[in-house]
């Protein structure tokens, strides 16, 4: 069985788009109880872009501060009941911020008219009704939430998304001057997540020609934005990243995501480590995954001085250590894609504690 | 305005995914009328393929005959008033066949809820309500049927689409392995339509880095295709033929094909010629509009010892000339991206006809 994969619906690309956001929901607006929640990240708060969400008398904005922690399906459903209390079910809910702010959006589209807390749905095809029309406006390049059949959450027990083709966006507005300001360290760490998105999609058993011919334009294109004579924060450069993130998003999602994701994921539930730079403390460490690909990281991150934080393991404790090495080892989509459907005999949890150490 | 794009809503891609159709079609049986309408090629009638064709006892399977014209609005006409008074409303229209096919059950799912003749269509935006499901699985690559929010019809006045959101399948299934019987010639014209597009694509004032990235990564495949050492009708290269083609046509859906389109349906209007070698016919002279691409088709025709026919215009009449340049010059979506909104200026339609009567 080849993987039945589900698009985004309708995409707008290009500088300045985003004034578009009001004409394209002025068709939905008739749906549900006729307002719009708008999920935006807290950082814009007071900023020029807070100003331009087109909000009308009748809508919910919600500013998200998303800087301490991953997305949780507390917070999820903490705002789907003050949603549904207040104001009932929406027409819509628009996303504009980062992958987080994203996954924001694609988990309460399906919580307004799914019973229950937003845990009982960590995994595949375990929601049970289709959710309302939502859009993603993203605005950090990078982490293809913009087009995965994902929204990754930190719940109780686990780091696992609600995935099934309802959590796909039925709007992506792609406005690449909406990367302009974003700070240097965060833009390059995103950044990572679509070239460590690439990466492991070509290097398992679930890669393919789709998943490669997305995959390697998206490694170009990365390639040009991070390496190279005009390398760096440029627009052009602005529009070839949020392509890069999208092509990269839909390689993985006919593919799968690897050893890198799965240590990444023990980071951020234990110490509640943003998924970029988990993702870059990680990789820097598993040559023996991804071989060349990690010097090329390791070029990269020298060309533009970012700092990786290392030794970080000389603070962790063995309890502390154990338990990502659990969350890790838990993935096991993850690592049958790394490593063969044989993973188990090839990798023990002790294994990944001794990697972990190394970080 | 940047272009709202509405995607295909689901893809399976992989060798042998034609085997997931009746699943795939097991959801959707409880729509409308409860019958499936199945339009396939009717090169398959009587070849192992029409076995493999899922059809239940209450389906309508119809093996249409494309080979001595393009699609027709009457065709469609007649295939939607058969198909509503015998069973009704259908809950899907399957299409099996190459880029002709794809576009008869496009605009046959618009057909069958659309009152009048399909003629009434021809145009952007003017379809008044959704159409029925409908999947395409084609059996040629490079049209980009299979992605286009077009479903090119030849009516009594015009070759011109039926174009808007609807037309786009809810559904494609891209099985690599159902091209392999393609013969040569026909697998080379429909291969040059993908490149033709992405040269079009990226030449005009609508090109952008959305369709630079898929129509680059098209490119680069067409090449690998029909070029260089591993070049030819080989299972890895009808994996990427059929990638290029979705490339190919995503790629000119965000941006606009250009002049040879617009003379290849002159072409096909006035002589009925199916569009990859009307297509093919009038790229080999177009080098004012195309440059070096030119020499490279020509490399591949020559690789490949294609027969592109030459000389046809000693026995084209005057009428005939003025009557393509006449549909050619009407296209002025096309010639807008080819030559700029002030294109009036720059051509004219004697222009055209002295193009015409080079081939």
């Amino acid at each position: 069985m080849h993987k039945n994969f589900k698009n985004i619906d309708k995409v707008v690309f290009g500088a300045g788009a985003l004034d578009q956001l009001d004409h394209i929901l002025s068709e939905k607006r008739n749906e549900n109880d006729m307002f719009m929640v708008f999920i935006v990240d807290n950082y814009f708060k007071n900023k020029p872009l807070a100003d331009r969400i087109p909000n009308h008398d009748q809508d919910m904005v919600f500013f998200e501060d998303i800087d301490q922690h991953e997305p949780t399906t507390e917070q999820i459903d903490r705002l789907r009941d003050t949603i549904l209390e207040e104001k009932g079910i929406p027409s819509g809910i628009i996303g504009i911020g980062g992958g987080s702010i994203m996954d924001v959006a694609k988990a309460l589209s399906l919580m307004v008219t799914n019973e229950g807390s937003s845990s009982l749905y960590q995994g595949l095809n375990l929601v049970k009704k289709p959710g309302v029309y939502h859009l993603g406006v993203p605005t950090t390049s990078g982490t293809g939430a913009e087009c995965s059949m994902t929204a990754v959450l930190t719940g109780p027990v686990k780091k696992l998304g609600l995935k099934c083709d309802w959590t796909v966006f039925n709007q992506v507005i792609l406005d690449p001057d909406l990367t302009m300001t974003v700070p240097r360290n965060q833009w390059f760490y995103t950044g990572m997540d679509c070239f460590i998105h690439c990466i492991e999609s070509e290097s398992g058993i679930f890669y393919n020609e789709f998943s490669r011919a997305y995959g390697d334009q998206a490694l170009k294109l990365c390639r040009e934005v991070f390496l190279g004579p005009d390398s760096g924060q440029t627009p052009i450069n602005n529009e070839k990243l949020m392509i890069a993130s999208l092509f990269g998003g839909l390689s993985l999602t006919y593919s799968e995501v690897g050893a890198c994701h799965a240590f990444s994921y023990g980071l951020s539930f234990v110490f509640g480590m943003r998924h970029g730079i988990a993702n870059c403390i990680a990789f820097n460490h598993l040559k023996e995954f991804y071989g060349d690909a990690v010097d090329e990281f390791k070029e990269m991150v020298d060309f533009h001085q970012i700092d990786i934080p290392q030794n970080l393991s000389s603070g962790w404790s063995d309890q502390e250590i154990s338990k990502m090495a659990d969350v890790a080892y838990n993935l096991s989509h993850m690592w049958t894609h790394a490593l063969g459907h044989d993973w188990g005999e090839k990798l023990s949890k002790k294994d990944l504690m001794d990697i972990y150490r190394r970080m």
